[in-house]
This record gives C-alpha cells, structure tokens and sequence, in this order.
C-alpha cells in the first residue's frame, strides 16, 4: 500500500476511535483549521463548531466504517466511506445512523494528512 | 479569472441550463463515465441511474447556483456550491429544494472538464 493511502487509513481508524473514546483534541488534531463540514438541512460548519457538536455527545457514540474509494491527487486526496455509528444515550435507546461520506483531505508541509472538507450524507436508520 | 476556474464555472452553468431544457444529452456530456453522485438515504448511482432520474424531471426543475468555493489541484478541482431548485409538476404544487453539493471534477486529456463525484445535501424546503 502506498504510504500516502496507509497514512489516510490510519487517520480514518484514529478519527473513529477519538470519537469512541470521547477524545476531542484527537479529533481535533485530524482536520485542517479551515475545515468544512457540510451535512443535509443545516449551514456548513468549521472546527469551532465540530467541537461544540463534539462536547454534546462525547464518548457516546461508535462507529465502523468501510472505505469504498480513496484517491490520492498530490498533496490532496478524496475519500468515499461508509459509515455505521450508534449513539448509546444514557438511559435513552440506542440511535443508528449510516451513510456515506464525501471527504477532501490535503497532505501539510510537514507530510501530515488533514480532513479539510466533509459532506455527510449519513440519515438515522428506522 | 484562470480558465480552468472560467471552465468550471461554465460547466455549472450548462448543467443548470441543460435540466431547465429537458436536455439529457448535454448534461451527460458534463459528467465522466466514471461518475458518482452521492445523497442522503440512497446508495451512490451512476451515470445511466442520472438518466433515468432525469427522464422523471424532464423540464420541470428550474435551478440557480451561488459557487461558494472552487479549488484547481492540478487536473483536479473540487467545488462547493449552493443550490437552489424549483420542480413544477404539471397541474401540482411546485417543490423548493435547496442546500449544499461537493462536487470533485476531473480534467480529461482534451482539456475539458467532467464532473466526477457529487455529494448532494439538497433537502425539500418547507
């Protein structure tokens, strides 16, 4: 595997397991400063946002995801991913989403990969 | 303006056009082989499933767009646009949809580009 797609791999597999483990900065630390987030019925939202968003259901929510394209352009890729998260509300019923994403990742100077752009096109399952 | 980014613009605009027209064809001739169009609550599709869709809507569906942001990488181009359409179904109601795309674009060897991947988040307006 090419160490651009291993690189992006990992990001998704640490982003997924910050999010499990409720660790913010983690999160935090995967996407660019500029980052836009893009979902259905709703402005899109950046970094400050996310971590609001982020705050309100911490360590409440896992996720799988399997990635069905990802192409590196440069020193930016574009990931398509399929995504399966529950939300465990305390005392509440577990709520499922999955859907797809579309994701734009850029590579920074210092080699890292950063999530700078992310529609979510995930609905809550019946 | 750079002209990949007059282009892509042109490109939008002939989009739009094309589908207030009913013009299947040269909305096809905008979109790669290879396209995948992505929204909420339904598997991704391809070009063939467009053309059927399309074939349902045929002339009714008036559209404007406000590019929000276009980035040329190279032979690559990604795209955030606002959109905005109106569907007149003969003898109903008209329906609003609105929201946001991601749109990733392609340069072909010729020097044109193709829409490649799109995200939709466009949701039905109250």
């Amino acid at each position: 595997m090419h160490p651009d797609e291993r690189a992006i791999r990992d990001l998704v597999e640490r982003w997924l397991a910050g999010s499990a483990a409720g660790d913010l900065e983690a999160v935090l630390s995967l996407m660019a400063d500029d980052v836009i987030f893009m979902a259905p019925g709703q402005e899109p939202f950046g970094k400050q946002e996310f971590a609001a968003a982020f705050e309100g259901i911490k360590g409440i929510v896992q996720g799988t995801s399997e990635i069905k394209e990802l192409q590196v352009l440069g020193d930016w890729a574009y990931l398509r991913n399929y995504i399966k998260l529950t939300a465990m509300p305390p005392g509440g019923k577990p709520v499922r989403r999955s859907g797809y994403t579309l994701t734009i990742l850029r590579r920074q100077s210092d080699g890292r990969w950063l999530l700078a752009r992310d529609a979510n096109l995930l609905t809550t399952d019946e």
